[in-house]
C-alpha cells in the first residue's frame, strides 16, 4: 500500500478493534489515532482515561480480549483487599491496570501533560502508532436523563446506563484546545477514519474541542473523511449507544448515524460511509445523503476481521469514489 | 490483671511488637495507642501512613512479620507493572497494602478525618484496641542533614539514612492539634507507656503536637510514665536511632535515651525506665536521673517474646516503686 497518512478518531472497544486492525495494515507512523477523553474521571484520587487505555492496551497487544477494557492476564489482589475495607468497587480496577493510572496520575502532578504521558507509556509498550488524546485540558461528557445531570462513569457504570437519556454535553469542551499535533496531522491526512465508535459519546466529544471539526471541513488538499457504523441491524456492537437513539426519539440505524455526521455535500463531516451488509436496504437512503457507501461484514470478531476489515475500508476509502 | 487503662506511644516496627504484646494481655479497650504520623507522606497522590499501617496490620495479624512492614501473603503485581512504565519504585507498595492507601486517600478527599479513617479500618480488621494517629492535621517530619532538610522518607527510604543528620523538626507540628481523644485517654490512664521507638523520629513528633505533652506532665490523678530503650547495647534493634545519635554526637545508650525523656524529679516526663539486662552496667545512673528501673530480656523475636515482655513491663509498671 502506498504511505499515505491516516488520522482515525476513535472511542473504546470498536474503535480500538479499528485501529488495531489500522495498524497491522499500514506502514509504520502513517497512523495517528486521536481518542476520546470525555470519560476520563478521577477514582481515589487517580486520573482514570479507559478509552484511552483501551486503544493503547490494544495497540500494545495486552488488552483483555473478554471484557474489552483492562488487561490481560489481570490479577485482582488489591480489589480484593479493598472489599476486606468496605472499599468502592463498582469500578473493577485490575493490578496492572491500577499502575497505569497510579503512574499517570504522578507524572500528571509533575506537570507532564497527558499527550506526552501517552506518548511515553505508547513507547514502554512498543505502540508505534501515533496516539494522541483529544485535549489535555479536562473535558468530562455529561449526560443528561431523567435522573438529571450524570458524569459520563456514574451513568456508564455505576448505573449500568439504566436512567433515560435526553441528550449530552462536554462541560469544559468550549475552552479546550487540541492536544499539540492533532490539527497538524488533520491537515497533513489523505484519509480520515471515524471509527465505528458511539456516536454520541466517544465521537462527539472529540469533535466538541474547537478547531478539531473546523480543521476537518476545511482541508488544505485532498481529504476524505469516512465513518463507520457501530449501528448494525438496529443494534449497537457494544455499548449503549442503540438505547441512547430510541431514548432521544432516532431510530439505530446505518442511515441515522451517517446523518448524525452529515455529508460534505450538505455542510457535513463525511465524504464516504461504511455500514454492514445486514443493513444493505438502507444503500439508497445513505448514497441520497451524498455520501459513497461500503457495506461489508463490519463484525470483528477476530484478530483476522480486524485485519481484513482494515484493508476493505483503506481499498473504499482510496479508490475513485461514485 | 486488674483493667487500668494503659495508654501507649509508639512509632513503626519496635512499637508495634510492644503493643502487641501489650494488647494480647490487657483487656479489651484498656489500651489506647496514639501513633507517630510524622513519617507519613504522599506518593502517587496518596496519604501513606507508615506508622499507622505497621501498628494496625501488626494488632490485625496481618502484618508481615518479616520486613516489619507491610503485609504478609502480599503479591507485587501493581510494582511489577509499574517497573514496566518506568515508575518510582524506591517505595515498595504490595498490593494489597496499597488498597489501604487507595482506601484511606478517598475517604480523606471525602472528609473523613484520619483517626475517623483508622477506627473504620480498625473496625474491618476486627482491632479492639483503640488505635488514635497523633493528630489529623498534616505533620511532617523534617531531617536536618548535611545534605539541606530532607522530608523523612526521602531520607529514611530513598536515601537510606545515609546523610549526616544534625537534628530534627516537625512540620505543621506547632499549629497542630491532638487527635480527638487523645488527650482524654492520657488523662485517664493510669499507667503511659512510650515504646521501644526512635525517639528522635517516631515518639518526638507525638510530643511536639501541642497539649500532649503537657498533659503527660500534669496528670489530673495517679499516673506514672515508663519508657522502653529502643537501644540495646549501644545499637539500635532495627533503623537509625543509633547511627542519629552518633551523627549528633550523643553516645547511643540505655542511659541517654532515659536522659532524652528526663524524669519527673528533674522536670521530665517519666516515673521508671525500661532496658536491656545487657546495659545492666548503666543501672546507677539510669536510677540517678530519678527513675525507676526494670532490665529484663527487650528483645522481641517472637509473639511469645511480645506476650512475655509486656507482662514483665506492666509487672513493673504496677508495683510499688522503688
Amino acid at each position: 500500500m502506498v504511505e499515505i497518512k491516516v488520522v482515525a478518531l476513535a472511542g473504546g472497544v470498536g474503535g480500538a478493534k479499528m485501529v488495531d486492525g489500522l495498524a497491522r495494515i499500514l506502514p509504520d507512523h502513517s497512523l495517528t489515532v486521536i481518542v476520546n477523553t470525555g470519560d476520563d474521571f478521577d477514582h481515589f484520587g487517580l486520573r482514570i482515561c479507559p478509552d484511552l487505555d483501551t486503544i493503547c492496551y490494544t495497540l500494545a497487544g495486552i488488552a483483555n480480549p473478554e471484557t474489552g477494557w483492562g488487561r490481560k492476564e489481570e490479577t485482582w489482589k488489591v480489589l480484593e483487599a479493598l472489599v476486606e475495607l468496605g472499599g468502592p468497587t463498582w469500578f473493577r480496577i485490575g493490578d496492572r491496570d491500577l499502575a497505569t493510572h497510579l503512574e499517570r496520575t504522578r507524572r500528571l502532578a509533575e506537570g507532564i501533560t497527558l499527550s506526552e504521558i501517552t506518548q511515553q507509556f505508547c513507547d514502554r509498550w512498543g505502540v508505534s502508532t501515533c496516539v494522541i488524546p483529544m485535549t489535555n485540558a479536562q473535558v468530562s461528557t455529561i449526560v443528561k436523563s431523567v435522573e438529571g445531570d450524570l458524569a459520563f462513569q456514574d451513568y456508564f457504570v455505576k448505573r449500568k446506563c439504566e436512567p433515560r437519556v435526553s441528550g449530552f454535553y462536554f462541560k469544559g469542551g468550549e475552552t479546550a484546545e487540541p492536544s499539540p499535533g492533532i490539527l497538524q496531522a488533520i491537515r497533513e491526512a489523505k484519509i480520515v477514519i471515524i471509527c465505528p465508535s458511539n456516536p454520541w459519546v466517544s465521537i462527539d466529544p472529540i469533535l466538541a474541542i474547537p478547531g478539531i471539526k473546523t480543521t476537518l471541513m476545511t482541508p488544505l488538499g485532498l481529504q476524505r473523511v469516512f465513518a463507520i457504523s457501530p449501528i448494525i441491524a438496529g443494534a449497537a456492537v457494544k455499548g449503549p449507544a442503540a438505547k441512547m437513539y430510541f431514548e432521544m426519539g432516532i431510530e439505530p440505524s446505518a442511515v441515522n448515524v451517517a446523518q448524525h455526521y452529515g455529508s460534505k455535500r450538505n455542510q457535513g463531516l463525511l465524504d464516504g460511509f461504511v455500514f454492514d451488509s445486514l443493513d444493505q436496504d438502507q444503500t439508497d437512503e445513505i448514497a441520497n445523503l451524498g455520501l459513497a457507501t461500503f457495506k461489508t461484514n463490519t463484525l470483528m470478531k477476530s484478530v483476522d476481521d480486524r485485519i481484513r476489515f482494515a484493508r476493505e475500508v483503506m481499498d473504499f476509502a482510496t479508490a475513485p469514489l461514485d
